[in-house]
């Protein structure tokens, strides 16, 4: 893996992958852009504890532009695209219109901030929304999907990932590093070219945080890791595996929230992406284009879908999680979606209405 | 209020709700219904520590039917519908794809099933999915919705859902009493016409569970109730509240997760509606009928919205919570919607870019 690092005209950065050294002349950036946009905030709710980022500036964001005007393509003919360059393998540079920010920032103390006896429970002064978002364009092809990219191209992408989540851990005021994919405009999805993203939190984020009290407590009775015996379980449970080789194994989870949704959880536990070896990634590859593909033929069309890397927290905290991915879509049917409303939203409560040990039969049949 | 029983075919309770005692003569449901679907399943899921619904049977439930085919109309002519009169005021019937039911059930020891080192860790031995879903049908008219019933069919409505909290609350097993509306396609609603839902949960739901350890916590610090000093804060931020009256207090929160959202608590603490006084009854359907309105003048089509009333567990461990509304939609612009996807639903931090107190200044600009 070779990098070249390049900046935007505000002065963003943006960094180029590539899967052999080479030299790449960038040319600058000459778009007249405005200023970047001033930090959105985050503020911490007292009755939930939890933070939400505050960010006012990204109601005026593009929606779904024609391939034309898309700001993912290479910067070609008359065309000054957000990638300074006629071509690419994989790039990746902050979001225009991030929710979370270190431009101008230092690392603030959120748990100040955080205190309901401090400045947030007046609702007077939230902390600036410190952190990172970034893009990942994972293909220079406007129409490519993740699940059309080849092996090699695939690895390329998760050494960068692992790259990104090497520099963005040793981030000071960084606690925790996700990187994602959304596809499809059905969960949302604003800009069609292929692309994940990674958010870098300054904390750690709720649902890492409530595993990890599981796991902190299945310790306290057992003296033994959560993450190894649940994938155990799962491993024995052949009805809801999908795949699995030495390396790797892909199942429905037994308490599966979404009508089609797989975790991959390599063999032998990981805190997070940089510490699988070479075989661990080839496999992982592999894998997980396998895992695409069924997603794009479970239905007439391809489904869209959420991919997300669980990685464990920068610091101590995450010592016993498990590095995983979680691949869901919100397809119920070809014609009907699964909606989150009073139950899941107001309660946290999901219902979901494909059996798992069924959903990873229909996984099963539909392999390439 | 005046409550008529009556049962359907396949032997589910209908009971009608009048404001003033009537004889209500209920003709026989004579329907040829299937056995009700045996119940769902509740499965632990060992990571996260929550439970989830897993009902196979409701993957088949009608979508969006024309007015001729409501099942929530009366039944009039030759139309046979869940409700087996020719009118009603509220009623409120078992829902026949329940995500939990109490049919032939006795409650199950769930503790057991959550034990990580017990059944549901091998994902072999489910819980039946114990509880209670019920449809409460607004107003007999296909084409109403709530923002357009009169103060006293509202206030109707307050009194079935106390009255259902206070008959599910004492069933044996149901730990905690959620009553809400989906309103509109755009959020997931398959039935049009005007109506919500309650669910009896046989646990406290992670959202409370959550916001009572909160609350605990800063008891444990301050000797204090954190909803009151949070809704004192609330009260004061005078630029974030849409309406107030000697008994209640209507506001955007200050870590708001969606684009327009208002919480609505009553000025003295109640852990459920059930101890609501005369005046503060009135106020309410006064109130809550203000906002639904202001919704539907938000943006040029009525918005989409989960009402969702959050009361206090049965049990003691609620005894510091405080009953009260969220209300929100899950649209950004006319045309836009706010999507739940990788960060929302992968790590639960929310990106709200509507700004509260701008969302609190279109509130009050579009009272009616």
């Amino acid at each position: 893996m070779h990098k070249t690092q390049a900046w935007l005209a505000d002065g963003r950065e943006c960094t180029f992958y590539d899967r052999r050294p080479m030299q790449r002349d960038i040319p600058a950036d000459r778009r007249s852009l405005p200023a970047r946009p001033a930090a959105a905030e985050l503020r911490f709710d007292v009755r939930s504890g939890r933070w939400v980022v505050i960010a006012g500036h990204r109601q005026g964001r593009s929606f779904r532009p024609g391939a034309a005007e898309c700001p993912l393509c290479p910067s070609r003919g008359s065309a000054a695209t957000e990638i300074p360059a006629a071509d690419y393998e994989v790039v990746v540079f902050d979001n225009r219109f991030p929710a979370l920010t270190m431009a101008g920032l230092d690392p603030p103390d959120l748990d100040a901030f955080a205190d309901p006896f401090g400045p947030a429970a007046t609702g007077s002064v939230p902390a600036p929304a410190y952190g990172r978002c970034e893009i990942v364009c994972f293909s220079p092809d406007h129409d490519a999907s993740f699940a059309d990219l080849k092996p090699d191209q695939a690895r390329l992408i998760l050494d960068v990932w692992r790259d990104r989540t090497e520099i963005l851990h040793a981030t000071p005021g960084i606690e925790q590093v996700f990187c994602f994919e959304n596809r499809g405009p059905e969960i949302g999805v604003t800009q069609p070219h292929p692309h994940g993203q990674i958010y870098a939190f300054p904390f750690v984020t709720p649902r890492t945080a409530a595993t990890i009290a599981q796991a902190a407590e299945y310790r306290r009775r057992t003296g033994r890791n959560l993450y190894d015996d649940a994938l155990a379980a799962d491993r024995a449970a052949t009805d809801r595996v999908i795949v699995a080789d030495e390396s790797w194994t892909a199942f429905v989870p037994y308490a599966a929230q979404w009508p089609y949704e797989v975790h991959l959880y390599p063999n032998r536990r990981h805190r997070d992406l940089s510490s699988l070896d070479e075989v661990e990634l080839d496999s992982l590859a592999t894998i997980y284009l396998d895992l695409l593909q069924r997603f794009d033929r479970l239905f007439d069309t391809p489904a869209p879908y959420v991919a997300a890397w669980h990685q464990a927290p920068a610091g101590p905290a995450g010592r016993d999680f498990a590095m995983h991915l979680e691949l869901f879509t919100n397809r119920r049917t070809s014609t009907t979606l699964k909606h989150l409303a009073g139950t899941e939203i107001g309660m946290a409560v999901f219902s979901n209405d494909v059996v798992p040990e069924q959903a990873a039969e229909r996984l099963r049949e539909v392999a390439v």
